[in-house]
């Protein structure tokens, strides 16, 4: 039986890549993302004819008890989760304060903060039993610093991060890896970059920034960082990692 | 008319010692905590019998519309707020995850990061329209770093920082000054600190902490400080500040 | 007798105004710069005539045994060192990598991390005698992150900034109170802006900057700050502020 | 032709193994250590016989040019260097202030920052003309916080991170990609933690530090970590990562 991981948010950027990926590595990639069955159909037999062998499930992760039941139905059913991803995002666009309402900064924590926290009570308890596990997180700039039009997303993201130190501090020596891993840049991603930015001007982008379009950052390259991490023995662990193109300036200096 | 300082979160430590010494500078102080209405009291008389100026207010602030609620009434029936103490703590005792409920977590981010934006929302349009403001934040060492049996806590300050150098990011130019205040050590406070520990403990701790009590945070001195931040001409203002009692280490140290 | 307040690197920007300050609280101000006597003349006359009291040194502070001389000098001729404050700047504006010397790079360390050592090395042993003592060390954005240009400049003052937190660490129980100021944005200060830029640069941008020319830091108000730290009850002190202008973006938003 | 990675401060501890795991790589690995020749020359022997290419070098770094010598030289005689690691420690041990003197204090930092100044001086526009490059440079908790004791380690490593964002600053985009890695841990290095302990304590720590000696950080696993850093595309770099292991609490909390 393969040992399984766990995507929370695979739509068709980083999480559906890193879930493909981990699947090269010979896990069942349970790929979860709200909507678009379609495109998680697509990802499902992308991976099945690499060889590779994968679930999709249509998940609503704000919804009380979806993520809980998720957890508990893939355990049951499939196998050992020993790899979660966590990553679904919380990015609006930037929005003046009078622009952000109550409603959007809850929804806001609800998918930044509390989802992940919701993940942790369910699986990590099952992690400890098996003295083993990982949980890579998916965050960004926003963890590190608050900008204009960014209150929600900030904020989500600074309690996602104080949130994977403390899981660190609780769990860490009971075998449990927790990773931060801030991705400080944009993503060649069209479902979600894409989406924001419109066709055009995401087309645009893709080709301006650099050759190879390598000044967006590759999800096929990122994934590469996350099996690293998943893979990286217990004496030597990595909490927190940051990544950017080459082409582009980190957070601290812009 | 006196200018207005109001107060959320006035109890006997940080947030009544702090408005009663805006109240001695001149402002009239607008006291609002959850309950105890005799202690509300208390803290009102003693300011007015140092001649200050203060009213009172119980306020539930995860009730949907109170915070509103409550500005929109000080500044039609007291007075222009210039200055806002956003001091409701989130700390909740060290707790494991298992023992953290889904609505501890949820309370924990109400109190300590959606009030905050709550308040900013309705306060920041008006003192932009005044051209200048101060929002003085009381904030934690978990708004720093999480730690073990911190995951409620920490992943509200850490939400409360991000969202506050948001606000900044935002309003510092247009007049409003935000700090974020690392409240980063045991602050001698019995509402808070005392009801946590129980009567006995407390007066140990209390007795054992240094001379003259100063192994512990002195309101009456925190408040000093607060006075200064919101005095800062805006050519020079801080955004971020940590205070500690000398005999502790700082948090990067422990 | 007065208290003594030291001043390492009193131009006519942050040091000299701080020195000016604490004299007005009642310190005998010591105030020490490289060169241009005529410069540092007028500024202890300036404190007297204002009914202070004030001493001016010549002091090459990379010259070995310079500050620990006159360190011992203050000491027996004129008193005992209370506040001191170690201003000495390290910037020499962008330079690519190519054009930092290894002469420039050892003199940014020189100045920025190596002095502040060893005036701590020769002033801290005297104010443990005594229990008590102040160090403000003004310190800068490169002391938060390096950027373009900065090879020297940032090394200097990140070596700088993790001295004060390990002078912090050792001595803070003692009674000596380690700040470290991060002055994050451009001084009203001839001596130094001024001097970059060019006389015509600098009007230029002291009229540009907001009105009353509040956009660039003004040291005046900058010494407010320093005096209330220095101020501070060792229950509630600060170890690390920031200072920028209203109208300015944190280093962390640019 | 081999592409070549150099390693100052190749010990057997972190500097010689990674060394050795480039070599297995593809690399040959040009090994520079201050003192121990026969030491030296059982990595060197050690590459070999894996088959693996190596040459070991004595190269004391504090001496003025030995690096830019060394640099030359193997860029003349054996090839470009694609990766360098800067292992260069400068923990002295804890000292309190009074104990660390001026030399100590110097000498850290020529180790610590002075030392990576000059190799990236003298590297950097050999990378830039070859239009990419490697720098990985290894770090420690001191770079991220000062601590009692650490006077010269903590400033000498704060210069060092401040120095590497710096050279990122400038260099990343012309294809330079620079890593400052915090080993926030004890190794199981008997170069360096083996000789401050004492070979008794040494071995005392490793019996108890967890099953298969793993509370100790392994260099063997350090250095898969170091290997993946250098093959990152350059659309997802990271700069800054930290390693512990897992049984031990991060530098925040501790």
């Amino acid at each position: 039986m393969n040992p399984v991981c766990l995507v929370i948010g695979a739509g068709a950027g980083i999480g559906g890549t890193v879930g493909a990926r981990f699947a090269r590595e010979g896990y069942h990639a349970c790929l979860c993302r709200r909507s678009d069955e379609e495109g998680l159909n697509r990802l499902v037999e992308g991976i099945r004819s690499d060889g590779g062998s994968a679930t999709g499930f249509l998940l609503n992760a704000v919804e009380p008890g979806a993520i809980e039941e998720r957890v508990a139905a893939v355990e049951a059913d499939i196998g050992p989760i020993e790899v979660a991803i966590y990553n679904l995002g919380a990015q609006i666009g930037d929005r003046a304060l009078q622009d952000t309402s109550l409603k959007a900064f809850e929804t806001g924590w609800r998918l930044g903060t509390f989802g992940l926290f919701r993940l942790a009570s369910v699986l990590f308890p099952l992690m400890v039993e098996r003295g083993k596990g990982t949980l890579l997180v998916t965050s960004s700039t926003a963890a590190m610093r608050g900008n204009g039009g960014q209150h929600s997303h900030a904020a989500a993201m600074g309690g996602r991060r104080m949130l994977c130190q403390s899981l660190n501090a609780e769990f860490a020596s009971k075998g449990i890896h927790v990773v931060h891993i801030v991705i400080d840049g944009a993503v060649d991603a069209p479902d979600t970059l894409g989406k924001m930015l419109g066709a055009e001007k995401f087309q645009q982008l893709r080709e301006t920034r650099g050759n190879e379009h390598d000044g967006l950052m590759l999800p096929a390259q990122i994934a590469e960082t996350y099996v690293h991490l998943a893979r990286q023995h217990r004496s030597t662990w990595t909490h927190e990692i940051d990544l950017r193109a080459f082409s582009d300036r980190p957070w601290w200096n812009h």
